[in-house]
């Protein structure tokens, strides 16, 4: 069999075996060591490729996709700094939980680390940050090549989508001449099927822990986000069932679409009661049950660390101990699902007055946050604008530093159909467009990214996708000139290097970048301006409304809502 | 002694060992948890600061300030992802030997792995692409603890400076309170000084180069990007005693500035006089000898590796074999330095025609590119007219793919001052922007940038740095909307899927790029014009010339140019 046979078989056959795994999304980047790859994928109709020169962002991209499918994404790169260039994105799949199979080319073995350019040592390139890493061999054209790389490949796939989902590296190396024979077919593969197992607590487990929410006369139920694909209705039978006050963080989802018998166990705005100390002595739980991630809110998971419940029990699909208030009692390794409603909880013990405590003092901060939100004219005010403006059956998209947590105090419980991202994975503000523009390729859904002006800075080459697929995505930067976040942290009562270290103001306003990628522009210097400059939004791909904001009026709107919120809390 | 002393003791005690071990430069991006050292290091007058919010851009520009001063330079981010954006410079970093101390902050050991915000696991983050890594201790107020780190920094410093240079990666955990005491003198250190030693072969390895070199008829010498600090005039007083004919890569910088009595032996354009089988087969050598990295040029090391030399000998400073010919014979772990003037070479044996037949092909090849430089107008003549522009004393940074072959192929030797600047450790298309913006703070002289549209939007974050301190750089950005190089591959012999995943074209200009950075931009459509407006440059921080030239056009008259020196040398 000749070279170029051979070749075409084996890159054939990785994509057959990737199909067949259930890819549907490649994200490539362009380069010559992967063309025999890049002509497979590019060639098979079941996929959908989708390109972008910026390795950096091509991964963040691939990681918003994954996030709107909730199945995993496929990266292909040529060989070299191309690779490192993804290493951004695959840290925060890595801590967000998301899947991504990255593909990347590399020289054969002949050429590596002997000066050949483009060839930098890729066998586990990624150290600790995936949860596999596979050196391919070359396309031989030898008897146990194929069947090899047919089950390594559904092998990838079956690591990054088990609880908990993360991102595989899978290196290929690739000899010239690079060429293929290209084919309107895949071959057929001989392995079928790989089946993700569910994680269930043992027996015991499900005892000890329907005893102790049976038995509590204290305790709440805090909500995270949730692993990719979880049933959310699973969690809402619960909350159903357990009736406890339940904390839910913006991320979880469950702000929205709640179902009316759940709604009044629903508590939205504990980042801002949680700043008033009497009602923190209220409330003090015994028990405390999480799902999910951490939350954002530092003053929630403060007061749990000094709390100190009897019980702080955490479910969570991964054996990493989530959990850093150091107070945690129980661990359960398990995946959200059916268990979690077939507990027994038939006498819950919850004094009725701990609930009516919450339901109070949330009642009472989503009064004023929304009377806020009415007379202000902060990122908070402007932020409740938007959340009223964005339609029904939307997607937010929400950068990290203050976006996320503006969101998380401004975001109440609504009717509306609306889902919030973010990567809090590890809650860079690196990657933000990119992930938001491969979420509104993915979600099927109006998306809106709420970001700060160095976050939108910091990824702006995100944009050179919409070059090279069809997009539609509405930007809404919240221009403060530098990073907003400072304000509200002990460096800012230093004067000293201040503005140098942490303001940082680039004085750079984005009507150029809008220019430049064809957006449609919309300036907004006022609060008041901005739900008829809303409305009038042109129907371009990429729209991006520019707010201009100022840092310190930021933080004294937002001190003044909070403490009005603790005096009330007080009376 | 309270924390907050025990603190600013930490810190202050980390910059007076890194100002004792030399530094002088560092490049710090903005965050909290690195608030300590930032702090200090914002008030060192020794140092000089620089800033960029985005830290893949930090990261090469801090190598090209290292490429600059041939001295180490300090990287500073908060925790997080903020560090995984540094890994594309620093693989770059590991492969070009160029020393960085990275310095990464990082959350106390009880907020790792705990689903802490952007708290990632950083300890060995680079993995094999830094020659060293060490996690540091707390401020703890222990007495060995500040001892150790003085060591432990002059430790860092000397591996990144070391044979070869390298990056190296100092994690440093810090709790809360951030806040420090500001100082406004630096403690005394108790360390005092590391000498780096020089790599001289040993007297058998002497006396066999000395007798090989003597002994041969038919040789020639390859001198590649050198090792940062490499003193020229070693190298040209060994050419000058060895008389062989020299084969010199643009990035030796030897093709500028060269001694009289040098002249005669220095061969520039191999590249093209390589593609001709008849010189070929005229100047087959029985010995090679290489110094420096492989010259970028794909002819010349083919003609290497089929020639198959009695003697192929790499002097290289590190034990790593840096020969992807697979025809090496002798391997020399040496600086470069005074031993390679004091070798014993009395008697050279090599016959004068084989001299006169480089020097011939030498003549008639450069006449031809000269003559290609006065008549055509693509992208080759462009770059010779602009070698031709750019005044004497200046620095050239060239971007991968095109640019750099451009230059090789077109700066012939002259009796300017220029010198040539890539990165050529992992030729990667990132950062480029960046790394040219660094080299022109650290260099002294005028600077300028030759890059294409892809690597310039790679980049483009580069200019954020123009934010935060006073530029001066001329960037020429050769337009051609998309990948030129593959125009030169087998892949553009197939017509199927080119585009979309070779040429890649985003049909963006820059003139919106430069109003947002308030660059003096220039249009240039034609090579006509280019010489009025070069002239006309308004002394902006920054300059933008944009030239629009078109791939297939450029890949013609190359191989017009190249046929026609392969028909001479046939005649």
């Amino acid at each position: 069999m000749n070279e170029r046979k051979i070749l075409s078989d084996y890159v054939y056959t990785m994509v057959a075996s990737l199909v067949q795994a259930g890819i549907k999304n490649v994200v490539i980047s362009p380069g010559s060591r992967s063309t025999p790859l890049a002509y497979a994928f590019a060639s098979t109709k079941q996929l959908t490729m989708y390109r972008q020169v910026d390795e950096r962002s091509a991964a963040f991209f691939a990681l918003g996709l994954a996030k709107a499918t909730a199945k995993p994404v496929v990266l292909l790169c040529t060989s070299g700094t191309a690779a490192a260039n993804y290493f951004p994105a695959i840290v925060e799949a890595s801590y967000a939980r998301v899947p991504l199979i990255i593909v990347t080319a590399d020289r054969p073995h002949e050429l590596r680390e002997v000066g050949a350019p483009q060839a930098i040592n890729q066998p586990n390139l990624y150290g600790a940050h995936v949860k596999w890493s596979v050196d391919f061999p070359l396309a031989d054209g030898a008897a146990p090549t194929l069947p090899f790389i047919e089950r390594h490949l559904a092998r990838a796939v079956a690591i990054a989508t088990s609880a908990p989902f993360g991102p595989v590296h899978v290196n290929v190396p690739f000899r010239e001449p690079l060429l293929i024979d290209f084919s309107n077919e895949l071959p057929t593969t001989t392995f079928k099927h790989s089946d993700m197992g569910q994680l269930i607590p043992t027996d015991d487990a499900q005892q000890e822990l329907s005893a102790i929410l049976q038995a509590t006369k204290k305790g709440f139920i805090v909500i995270g986000e949730l692993a990719l694909g979880t049933d959310l209705a699973v969690v809402w039978e619960f909350v159903r069932q357990l009736k406890w006050p339940t904390i839910v963080e913006s991320l979880s989802n469950m702000r929205a679409s709640i179902p009316e018998d759940c709604l009044p166990y629903i508590i939205t705005t504990y980042d801002a009661i949680m700043k008033s100390e009497d009602f923190k002595t209220l409330v003090q739980p015994e028990t405390v049950l999480r799902l999910g991630a951490q939350p954002i809110s530092k003053f929630i998971m403060q007061f749990i660390s000094k709390s100190q419940p009897n019980a702080y029990i955490i479910i969570d699909e991964d054996a990493m101990f989530r959990d850093a208030t150091g107070v945690s009692t129980h661990f359960i390794h398990a995946n959200i699902g059916q268990w979690l409603t077939q507990l027994e909880i038939t006498n819950v013990a919850l004094e009725k007055t701990y609930l009516a405590e919450w339901q109070k003092a949330n009642e009472l901060a989503a009064m004023h946050i929304e009377q806020h939100a009415e007379v202000a004219k902060d990122e908070g005010a402007i932020v409740s604008r938007l959340l009223k403006l964005i339609p029904n059956g939307s997607d937010i998209f929400v950068s990290s530093s203050m976006p996320v947590r503006d969101i998380d105090t401004f975001l109440l419980a609504t009717p509306k159909d609306l889902r919030v991202f973010a990567n809090r994975g590890a809650n860079g503000i690196d990657g933000v467009v990119s992930t938001a523009l491969g979420l509104s390729q993915g979600n099927q859904r109006e998306t809106y990214l709420l970001i700060g002006d160095l976050a939108f800075l910091h990824d702006v080459n995100g944009l050179i996708a919409s070059r090279y697929q069809q997009c539609n995505l509405t930007i809404i930067v919240l221009n403060n000139d530098g990073g907003g976040i400072f304000s509200y942290l002990p460096q800012s009562t230093v004067e000293a290097h201040y503005e140098d270290l942490f303001g940082t103001p680039t004085a750079l306003t984005f009507q150029d970048v809008a220019k430049m990628y064809d957006m449609d522009y919309i300036r907004v210097d006022t609060i008041d301006e901005l739900s008829e400059k809303f409305a009038t939004m042109k129907k371009q791909p990429l729209r991006l409304i520019e707010i201009f904001t100022d840092r310190a009026e930021n933080v004294k709107a937002h001190r003044k809502l909070w403490q009005r919120i603790s005096t009330e809390l007080k009376a």
